[in-house]
């Protein structure tokens, strides 16, 4: 199909389709002409998981980027699943050493718990110092008992996570599906604890 | 103290300082003359808690600006918990009548089961809906297969959230506490999952 067809095959205009392109967001069509290319089915998929990955799962265009290379880029499955180390922005917030012992002084006894052994520069380490460096500096450091049992949570939906991709055959399909699990799941697992957090309240505290 | 000195115990630039007062996210200093004013710190304290929104919690200006109004306008500690429902962002997507009816249809026999009774244009619930919806969509239903296990690790969290704030006496430290420990619980719940997913996806897959 070309260009007018793709835009209205996947919903996205032609301005944007050519933006994609030139980010790299979309793979380029066959040429069929200096001034023309065709489009395939393959494009409308990427152009529809390019949308829900900025729409749905609020990410830049830099991340969108990052989550398609791990896609396109997997060499096997462990290492794709990997990908979440590379789906993270890390917050650009600078966390003095004194700081960044004591979270770590915090974090390490509960991941020791769990078996997690991440690296040093894990990108989801050093958010999670960032956010625990916040709280103490907001003087809300009482947030961070809760660690052990958001701990405890997280390794079920984790569990979840790898237990929902069992079923699927190709490394592509699974690759794919991490992806958009991991990262649109951040958003709905965002959406659910606040469902839940206004049950809790009106038990705790009442309706209002 | 003076806006430069406001901006040292802060370290925020003067030209950012003016920007947020700009948009409201400050509240104004005390006027010494025409072109100065005092800020004191209840400013300083102000200026950290929206740089950490912004830099480590990923809020847009606008999302801030929702975020620090539930804090201000509190009426009652559960409405205040309620600001959860405010502090999210939909998505722009629009979702038909169909697959809304579908999404619902999935997702209510799991509310019931959690008490879980949220109101039909609860922003959470339109944001869970369009993320079922990207995962129909994009051929991967099946991730949806996790979503009872999900909710009850979520329901821990929340408790977790909740049980945070009960050593708090007044309601200004329970508001401030809870959009604290949501916003960039949020952020601190994703880093975790990282976490998590590779020491599963390690065990199950194997190491690369």
């Amino acid at each position: 199909m070309r260009m007018a067809e793709l835009s209205s095959a996947s919903g996205v205009p032609v301005a944007t389709i050519k933006y994609y392109l030139r980010e790299g967001l979309l793979q380029p069509g066959e040429r069929t002409s200096p001034n023309q290319a065709r489009y395939g089915e393959a494009h409308v998929r990427r152009l529809k998981l390019v949308r829900a990955l900025i729409d749905v799962g609020g990410l830049s265009i830099a991340a969108v980027q990052e989550t398609l290379a791990a896609i396109d880029d997997h060499v096997s499955t462990h290492s794709a699943l990997g990908f979440a180390q590379k789906g993270i922005t890390v917050p650009d917030v600078v966390v003095d050493e004194e700081t960044r012992a004591w979270a770590l002084g915090r974090f390490e006894p509960i991941a020791k718990e769990h078996g997690w052994e991440p690296c040093d520069d894990d990108p989801a380490v050093e958010t999670l110092i960032s956010v625990m460096s916040a709280f103490r500096d907001l003087g809300h450091e009482n947030l961070l008992d809760g660690l052990p049992r958001y701990a405890e949570a997280v390794r079920r939906i984790a569990e979840q996570d790898l237990a929902s991709l069992a079923g699927m055959k190709s490394v592509e399909q699974i690759v794919e599906s991490a992806a958009v699990g991991t990262v649109l799941g951040d958003t709905l697992l965002m959406a659910l604890r606040r469902i839940a957090q206004q049950e809790v309240s009106e038990r705790v505290y009442g309706k209002d």
